[in-house]
């Protein structure tokens, strides 16, 4: 089988415990598959600001473009938080999201059954959710000019909200054909009532809709789909949304399943180029002591399989394996009803290893 | 007593049957406290733009401001959703706002005790959530430049975020002074890890802290607030942030309640000047037929009394009476759970009149 280059963030707090379970993953579907993956690590996040005094060293970046497709476990840290811009984990994150083009992120909000009691909604509310946020992820307020000045009322900020037609038609129709392939409900998320910006979004979603034909597309403002998503979450199919919609729909997405700790994530680039991580934080107050879950991060080894890679037999496999882990009963600390027979990150890893 | 000069502004849909049960409950109060209240109507919405061609008729704006407040029942509509911007509702809500100078939009977020199970939230989590969402209301993206222009890739759009340091300092003041009359604690909701104008912010929060020694402040970003909004929500006491946020969250909050159809809100301006009306909105598919519930404006009623004219006894007295026809088992249809036994919107009105 053809070589394909993987580059491993770990990154901080809890990243290279949940990493290292990973890795086993990737290694046990080589040998069962008959894949070929080239892992290289790569600094990123605090400790590449402790080790080499930014968050995203060159080096980093190229080991990155070289490859074919990224791992990250986590980054950031309270060790980080008040250093100035350019010495911090999420200027790194915004960072590699530019430099490698990744403009859309895919964050599938699903329930699992272990968890279903795990949410704060009622369980017939959320019966059957199943829904996929396609975030824009290199626009909008994010990168758009920044600046301080003196007004009249004395020093005023301002931040830029800027999106063209092309980068909402790429991000829009990768939404359309997401759609098109899980149950074709489309609900497009803007604020036109207010924003030049969602006005533009708007029009270009009504511009591609009739080449999708199959799928059925609703417009729903911000406000009233942070209230719908309560409402009614498993009536979404699939939402796109601009960059800091998404942020927000997205975290409240994954937290109404309760099952966040278990979520993976992708950011896709052009092609089949994507970097894959877990939904779920660095967790610093928990990092070293082998209590992390590494579910989420093995899941996004799953659709990174699936996406970048087209292997869904591994894909598959290693969902199946996680479900029958779970089914079996073991459970690490986060989702450990007893947490007294909660099992440790390299035990879970090697159950799932076993299962694949 | 001196004469209190009210605007009242019915609007579309539900509005105007809504508003009038509202005012019989002013009359009421004139006979029972002496107070005495002068009322002038005025043409605001969808109808002003029926009968006006603008949604913001110049006499409006001069009955709201030579008033010493505004009640609003609702406006908008699918009649308007299609007209161009300057005909369109929400662009007289936007530019009322601004006229009036309304910079703060107090949106308390209660349980009311008949409608707990109406949350699709679990009743233990939801246990004891009384939250109230200060949000800033004439100033950020709403009001910002927006334009459109030819980019390199097409068709781009903008989209301009300011806040100066006077516009930050005014609201967050008000938000301290209210947690400080609450549980005195304030979540500052921002997203300075992104945004300039979120830094300038939090500057501002951490500058007058000081100055409010006994209220706690917590800084949240925009996405872990959307989330902590469901994981507990009991937890938050005042939540301070910039239109947009306060948009998104307010919403999910008064979602998250199961309440939303009772809630009251107050946009306020400079001193106690200030407009009350309902969170909910116009209801065009109920509307004129008697179905719609009055208590959330009847509330706005009351919250008019405690923060424009400190008519503490009529406030109190409305919301008693509230409480009371609630516990006595009327329902309109919208919170009835046996609908056949629901009551009308008069109905509801009478009653509670009867019981102040
Ligand atoms: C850390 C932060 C800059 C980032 C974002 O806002 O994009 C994070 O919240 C996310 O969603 O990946
Ligand atoms: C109608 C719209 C412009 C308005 C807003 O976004 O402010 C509404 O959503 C609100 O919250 O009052």
């Amino acid at each position: 089988s053809e070589v394909k280059k993987i580059a491993v963030i770990a990154g901080d707090g809890i990243g290279p415990e949940v990493v290292a379970e990973a890795e086993k993953v990737l290694k046990v579907t080589e040998e069962i598959f008959g894949y070929v993956f080239e892992t290289e690590h790569a600094l990123f996040g605090g400790i590449a600001i402790d080790e080499r005094g930014t968050p995203l060293p060159k080096d980093t970046l190229e080991i990155c473009r070289s490859a074919d497709a990224v791992l990250l476990g986590a980054v950031g840290g309270p060790k980080w938080d008040n250093n100035p811009k350019e010495l911090r984990p999420e200027t790194g994150l915004l960072g590699i999201r530019k430099a490698l083009g990744l403009f859309s992120n895919l964050r599938p909000a699903v329930v699992f059954d272990c968890l279903k009691d795990a949410s704060t909604l009622k369980p017939e509310v959320l019966e059957g959710t199943d829904l996929m946020v396609v975030r824009e992820l290199t626009g909008g307020i994010y990168f758009g000019e920044k600046l301080r000045r003196q007004g009249e009322f004395g020093e005023e900020a301002v931040d830029t909200c800027v999106y063209n037609v092309m980068e909402v038609e790429r991000i829009v129709r990768q939404a359309f054909e997401i759609a098109g392939k899980r149950r074709k409900k489309l609900a497009s998320v803007d604020k036109a009532n207010v924003l030049e910006t969602s006005r533009l979004w708007r029009e270009v979603v009504n511009k591609l809709a009739p080449e999708y034909p199959d799928v059925e597309v609703e417009h729903i403002l911000v406000d009233n789909c942070a209230m719908q998503l309560l409402r009614r979450p498993s009536s979404f199919d699939v939402i796109v949304t601009e960059n800091m919609f998404g942020d927000i729909l997205s975290d409240e997405a994954a937290m109404l399943t309760g099952s966040i700790g278990m979520l993976a994530s992708a950011s896709m680039g052009e092609g089949s180029y994507g970097l894959f991580e877990p939904v779920h934080g660095s967790a610093p107050d928990i990092a070293g002591q082998g209590l992390a879950n590494p579910i989420a991060t093995i899941l996004s080894v799953a659709l990174m399989f699936r996406m970048t890679f087209g292997y869904e037999d591994a894909a598959a496999a290693i969902e199946a394996a996680v479900a029958e882990v779970l089914d079996a009963g073991h459970r690490t600390s986060d989702i450990a009803v007893d947490k007294s027979k909660a099992i440790s990150t390299t035990e879970m890893g090697d159950l799932i290893v076993a299962a694949i």
